[in-house]
């Protein structure tokens, strides 16, 4: 891409010397003057502000990996301790929340069993009681949290924070989810997809100089979150990389089958964790849900290997799409079926691609396994989240009011 | 998108200051320093480098829509007129070049009838042949040109300036357009695919405050340019956007078309100009190329309406599953087939996006066509190629060097 003609526009603010800080640890004054071009008196009334509010701190007096001796003198630093991020990643059937640093990094964890079809409210009571537990624990008070991070299996208008006509979610429809909590926590509240928060922390994690990356995600449903200049695209209204419910015609005479979504033959239909589970039972295998159905295909059962073998070839077709559309230089497969069954699907998908999309977008593409497994929604959510709590126009607006 | 936490890196350079001009139009020093946030000693270095190269001036020297008598004294403006920049929108069959002044504003125009498969040095003889023309005709040197700037219709590797792996354009293959340039002008010179540009007219042109645009060309072949976050999205390797080489399944049995990339079953060997041709010989017709097989679709003939009302709903089917994966504000419908025969082809579209894609991508979706027509690529071209040359980054440079 190229330059941003308009990246000289706008005062650098508070938020632009803090998010210096952020990115690349302990400055001098003098270095953030060098870094933002910002004049002596500038940067001095910016961390005035900043140390005022406790987000900056003289770098000695803050936790670091760094031991606090032998820093040279005049340093500052981000205070990551000055308060907490609290985050929830919301599966179908399970959901993990974390205590976080100011910067993201995940720290105490629980998790409980739910049915996300039981509604907002009640999956919101759990998610809140294990918040409770987690400050409870670490000794902080409501007022410590300086933002609030979900992230859901379904569409998420992200500038609303709800979660809009979802195939799974009962109830969950434009709920609003930053009312709910506004009642218990002074904080901004971020709603986003699972695969965004995924794509994210696969991208800071193990990707982070690359500029296109398309996380598929394969379990129970299959959806994707896309990358795009380094950062998390969601399109016009936050429904980008809805790859489950594109609709294939197997072009095999047979009627396609229902999705979740209302549709017929979509993708999550043919290729899902809830598809394998459907197509087992049909065949006579009493398996009771996905993690079943993954152990019986782990065991060498030729009904499973065949609902994988297709299963790949189906997804193969719809990331060969993506690939072309979006040409990503790395494709990450996540999910609990991608981890369990990947590599009977990997080589499906991998032959599409490379038969189907252009040799210009394949040359240098890799096809790679998740690096952070079951965690990536929840390290994504925090880092996300740092990012909104932290945005120069939002800090702008705190130190300000 | 979330803020950039990284926005305040990176010290503002004299490329920032001019950006602030090229984008505002005519500034004071203050106003310069309220909009930078750069000391009054910083913007006075920078706007001293800028007045020594000539790339700013006073603004009552420089031509512009306001009259300079009445303007507020100490304002500095953007010297477009400094230099010109030279821009060839190259298509298969015919080009058009034009001289436009240093903003990428349109102003003398050429044109002449090609065959793009004659090779690279065939055609750009004939682009630099023209630009002399213009060169001429308004009085300029060639070291007057500050930037070539070339769309073409094939795949771009936009890093290196080169066309790679074209299905069409015989003998261009990682031609080095660069290199042939230099030995003649001493300036930056930009490849870019056809479509890109096209998007990039249309977003500045007719929907400047959209976010994320598809523009779908369905000329002689098929392809699409991406807008996010209002600029060009290329993918990794400038790939993005292939969407005429998308396999498709139509489920009907029929043994799928050989496409001109050397796939079968691509879209565009379904619904696009040359299929419309191939299909309409077939059938007994006598066309002898695009635009006569779609004036015979004008006059009512049963065969080219068959043909389009079928291309209108496989190319529905791909771009519901674009917009299913971009979440596009806007898709607009450009290229010869849908400027000729675009009413054929909406009702088609429509019908498969609205029925495919969520309903949170397309509630408040526009389909429209083409603001600017056939004028598009040139347009886009210049306005991309102005980006270019004067990306704060390049300006640094040429002010240092």
């Amino acid at each position: 891409m190229q330059d941003d003609p308009n990246a000289g526009n706008g005062p650098a603010s508070a938020g632009d010397v803090l998010a210096v800080f952020r990115s690349l640890g302990p400055q001098t004054r003098a270095e953030v003057m060098e870094r933002t071009g910002l004049s002596r008196s500038t940067v001095t009334q910016r961390l005035d502000a900043l140390l005022a509010h406790g987000l900056v701190v003289p770098a000695g007096e803050q936790r670091d990996d760094v031991p606090s001796r032998g820093r040279p003198a005049g340093q500052f630093a981000f205070h990551r301790d000055r308060g907490v991020l609290l985050v929830a990643d919301v599966g179908a059937s399970s959901l993990r929340v974390a205590l976080c640093d100011l910067l993201g990094t995940v720290g105490l964890e629980r998790s409980a069993v739910i049915d996300v079809a039981s509604g907002p409210r009640a999956v919101l009571d759990v998610v809140d009681g294990l918040f409770r537990e987690l400050l409870d624990a670490s000794g902080r008070p409501a007022a410590a949290v300086h933002g609030i991070g979900l992230d859901v299996p379904g569409p998420v208008d992200f500038a609303a924070g709800t979660v809009v006509s979802p195939p799974i979610m009962t109830g969950w429809d434009r709920f609003d989810i930053r009312g709910w909590f506004a009642e218990r926590y002074p904080c901004p509240v971020m709603v986003d997809k699972d695969v965004n928060a995924m794509a994210f922390a696969e991208h800071r994690a193990a990707h982070p100089d690359v500029d296109a990356l398309l996380m598929l995600k394969i379990g129970t449903g299959v959806g994707s979150g896309i990358i795009a200049g380094g950062r998390v695209y969601r399109g016009a209204d936050g429904a980008a990389g809805d790859i489950g419910h594109v609709q294939l015609d197997t072009g095999d005479g047979s009627d396609p089958p229902l999705c979740r979504c209302g549709n017929v033959g979509c993708l999550e239909a043919y290729a899902s964790g809830w598809a394998l589970v459907r197509d087992l039972r049909a065949a006579g295998r009493d398996v009771q849900g996905v993690d079943a159905a993954l152990a019986l295909a782990a065991t060498g059962d030729p009904e499973a290997a065949r609902f994988l073998r297709r299963a790949g070839r189906l997804l193969g077709g719809a990331v060969a799409e993506a690939v072309s559309l979006l040409n990503p230089r790395v494709v990450v497969l996540g999910g609990q079926v991608a981890a369990s069954a990947g590599d009977q699907l990997v080589a499906g998908i991998r032959e599409l691609v490379y038969r189907r999309s252009l040799p210009l977008a394949t040359a240098r593409l890799q096809i790679v396994p998740s690096a952070l497994g079951t965690r990536a929604g929840l390290v994504g959510s925090a880092l996300l989240l740092a990012d909104v709590v932290f945005a120069p126009s939002r800090v702008g607006a705190l130190l300000a009011g």
